[in-house]
């Protein structure tokens, strides 16, 4: 897999030309230009590069070296470092975690992708068809990229969504069981996992709406808010799941205690119709010596049929006060 | 259903004349009079026709296109756009929401209706029959409407308010069982829903409160306090109501327990009764050569007898301590 | 009952006059003088002539009208209109909710009562005793207004610590019962609705410390830090009888547990010391030909003595590990 | 008791003289001088002299009259008045609750001690003893006041967490008992009391610090930041108790659980075990005229062992199960 | 042990001399030289003499002399006072807490060690290497060695992550314990305590950052941010395993309850199957004259072989509904 994926000058919203990133300073000093440089995983050699060609400081660029940052944004004099976290469904519908690094400076924007993610070759070809919107600068790109990025997280949340109304579904439709619970706990693990994720967003937005540089033009703010907008629901879905999950978890319980119930009722409601026979037999198995019944010639069916009796009646009993 | 509503001029608080689309930018061109169109989930044609008519950014034209968004206020320029969640009642006391979103600008309202919603015909005709307060603009048009919206939110918020008293009821007054504690979860389900329409509210109205904008003239800002004060109204009820109603799902909990605990105690009592005759029955059942009493003549009546007595003094001696 | 309870003008501190209502916007043209006026519940007609004499909002008029407003303070030009819930018991000693509403401005404040409520003629005959503090002016009646009925939520607030009192006996003290737990719940809906009203009540001091306006002087300010002060106290006794309320509710839980715990264990102590009986007459009810015992002359004591003597030991077992 | 516990005037870190109470006036006329009034549960009036003598305000010394406020600090004009709660460990081990109020004027400070609490006399000796620090003026001495009052708390606190192990060691160590659940809720109930008194500090000594007044010379600030400190960390043992006792009351509804858990099981094992027996002795209780076994010469102790060896063998099976 | 582990003077990133104590104020009065001492637990004296050295604070210092701070920033005039608390794991995987302090001025920094902790002879030598970086000056020590303090947290919080996963197993895979609770909640214990210790920090980082004093350059604040990512990342790993041990400790209650269920069902289940025979037995072990049942030559077999079916059919037909 190349490591410079893509690398591009732009001029008034078209692609001037492709240059090699050794050129890169060439073409800087250039009026009205802006450099688009795509990196993925790259090694120490092209990094440093990199870093030499945009003069980028030392710190933005260490943590791009290393994965496994949280979202942040970040300003290095006139230029700003984004970290985001991408996160896509595969194949096999499991979650997979990305990262990606943004470096926005006065007249360049360089993407560093590490991890599963996909390919940013749509934004930028999309972002070529929009000319009028692409001549805003290296601003609007980073607003594309965070849009596309920001637009993957739903597919994930809803997935999250419908995962709530299978734990739902178990709990008040199927008995109580281990694996109910172990679900919920599961649920609830992946949704802070994505909450970590998507909470720093909201406020990335807001800064980079804030932040008063040249390196994003004024009239490129207002995008951000979209994006800005776009995090707030992720996160609004993401909590309200959590205190539904939380809700279902307690009425979980519930529902294990009226089923605990339930036995018991049911229990004691049979031990109970059991328990007529067995006292009739004891009491006709004694042995005194003078107990007329034992003498009758229908003694025993009577008995028989009395217990029978016995057993229907109290069997009525305890279904009409809903313990059977 | 047509899709442009109602399209007309107002000058000093009266309507000067129907206009069609687009005419519009003739009458805008006019001093001291705004335009107030109403649409209904607009084709792409007549919402790019407005845009052109306005000059609205594209974002916020972008967002009016797609229902689904959440209730929120952005300044673009000298505009405003606002987005509002609507709730109703429909005849089968089913809650159903729609989405309106306002364009306000220097002397123009667009109001753009999606999914069911009551129709603002009778808001118009409101204002126009009090033309000293219509008369302060497209501001006064725009609360008209967020009050009229915040106004139906109440019968919504007031029937979740009767739904938690039914689970009270079914709580304290009736056996536990899962369907309560199904309902509890289904009313937390729907609060978090409205939750979640209400809650953008308060800061909407605080916004539209303090921009500086003349869109919305200064003698109007006070009006909007007055829809900020409903918004806080709601949420109250809703989070009280959300409390309550974490409150009844843990005290259902309790009585759960309780009415387990009383299962048992009934369930040991009657074991306790019955064990009297059993035991007795089983002594008497003994073989030995020597047991004197199966011998007497009273023997069997005098066992009976005794064994009933005891039975009797144990019933009374639970009935006492509160287990029967 | 009259609707004008009182309508006079105070000058430096002492009482000048009484007026009529339609007088007062002669009154008003005075140096140096501010008119005090109580309504209760007040028509229509006098409600507007009030609007009228003082120049106020029709939207603070509007709420006014209503009662069932929420506490709250607002600012229209230069004079305030502040709304806040009264509490009182009665003499039965139920909770009875009131409402007053202050309209105070340059040179005037009018209060309305609403509901059940305390007349403020006893306010009224206090601020005349002490015309050196009078003298601030009318925003010194405002003062001795709220702490007034500040002062009424103490016994209220009371209440609910000693019926939380009452539930902490009920919950340690008693056995777990149905009532406890309703209780329970019941305190915590009271809570919430006291809690309602005198939550926004340090929002309101607060803003009336800090307010910029005339109608209130400044010398008058340091007496709203005392309601503020108040109102803090209140609203701390209610969360904090809120707090111990749900661990209320969770001990009140653990001990129905223990309870269940207490009876399973003395369920089961029983049935092992009734097991004893029950298995020994079982088994000299067997019907072997050859069982020496049954033979004995003495078998029958013995055993029954060997049977009480094994229950005995049974019970002292269970005694001393706590099952009975 | 003496009203007037102290009352003598400072200069540049040494006392100058002690005066009498109406003389104060007289010694406030020279200049570099401060005077420092140590009261306790003043009468009506000395504590009017005092107000009459330094010009206090009104409210504050209304304020001072009634022990029972709430801990805070307000500013009047340009002196100081400062509430703070004391809490002391008594001989039997008990706390007792005290107040304290401070007036800190340009060249004075007063303390009025209500209920019990400590003699302020050593803290006056340690100041005396390091002029170098007293001779900072009264906002030294203030200092020095509420870090011995803070430095009090300190023995309070620990004292609750040692509670806290205690009810950790009934909670894992012992049965769970009635005892226990109760415990937990006083010691609830003592951090909530403890709560209230302690959490308002953070905020008065971090305004102390920000108060912009002579009478608190700046050089005395960072000492405040010391008071600040301990308060913080006296806030941070009582949270982080309540927080453990919350999880303590949970684990120790999870043990009564387990512990019912266990006596079902323990019930359900030792059940079995007698069922053995007894549906041996039964079956061999049958009349039935041909049942070979009965006429065997050995068939009851055959019987019997087999019984004795099932009873084993079901004992075992039990216990390795861990049900026994 | 030395006291005063290192005492060397630095000028424009490179060690200039290793300096005596009092020496120190010769060597400050040059210019572009910082001094930078390392003691460890340091006696009065030392102490002493470096207060003197460097013009200390007092507070500063007596917080120095006494370990048990709690982490903090103090400004002091030019200089600043940090308190961090070290945290290391020990050969025995114990965590083992210190506390640093350190005081850093226009040109001197030093760190005081409490209690366990590494040596920081590491972090120098690794700053003698790099003189670009050291030659920011103090503020760049400083954040080199919070930078090793926050780096050693992470194996502990991981650590904490792991014991969450055993607590995990535990819950979800054994059966309900005692012991698992009771690890639960020492692990929340733990919690607690790292929670206290770095919380604070992001806090710190923050005013590091912002704080416009000349001993830490503008040129090394970033780096601060580099430690309050780590803060940010190690509190919101304390954060999540906080909630999901929540989460654990109810779905251990959850699966303790449903483990009771499974015991009731199975305990009810053999009754059912033991009831069988035992009611079969007690029938025919009753004597009336008449039954038939008991003449008959297979009576005996063919009542065992009904009973012996009668059980398994019982056993099956609980089987299916899952209580046995």
């Amino acid at each position: 897999m190349k490591e410079v994926i893509n690398c591009a000058t732009y001029s008034q919203g078209s692609r001037v030309a492709n240059v090699e990133l050794h050129d890169v300073h060439e073409v800087l000093k250039e009026d009205n230009q802006f450099v688009w440089i795509g990196l993925h995983e790259p090694a120490e050699d092209v990094l440093k590069r990199v870093q030499e060609e945009f003069g980028l400081h030392e710190l933005a660029v260490e943590d791009a070296r290393n994965a496994h940052q949280r979202p942040k944004v970040e300003l290095y004099g006139d230029s700003v470092f984004v970290v985001l976290r991408t996160v896509q469904m595969n194949k096999e519908h499991h979650v997979e975690f990305g990262e990606t690094h943004f470096f926005v400076g006065p007249n360049f924007i360089v993407t560093i992708r590490h991890g599963s993610s996909v390919s940013y070759a749509n934004v930028r070809s999309r972002c070529e068809s929009t000319p009028q919107l692409l001549s805003k600068g290296q601003g609007f790109v980073l607003y594309a990229l965070m849009d596309f990025i920001v637009d993957q997280y739903f597919p994930v949340v809803h997935e999250l969504e419908q995962d709530l109304q299978v734990v739902e579904d178990k709990v008040f439709k199927e008995k109580p069981s281990r694996t109910t619970t172990e679900h919920i706990y599961q649920l609830k693990r992946e949704l802070l996992e994505v909450k970590r994720i998507t909470s720093p967003l909201v406020d990335i937005c807001n800064r980079l709406m804030r932040f008063e540089i040249k390196c994003i033009s004024e009239e490129t703010r207002p995008y951000f808010r979209d994006v800005y907008d776009h995090a707030i629901r992720v996160n609004e879905v993401v909590d309200n799941t959590r205190e539904l999950l939380n809700t279902a978890l307690e009425a979980n319980f519930s529902l294990i205690s009226i089923s605990q119930n339930d036995v018991s009722k049911k229990f004691a409601g049979w031990a109970a119709i059991i328990a007529v026979p067995t006292m009739v037999a004891g009491f006709y198995g004694m042995n005194f010596r003078f107990m007329p019944e034992l003498q009758w010639q229908f003694g025993y069916p009577v008995v028989v049929i009395f217990t029978i009796s016995a057993c229907v009646i109290v069997y009525y009993f305890f279904r009409r006060s809903g313990w059977l």
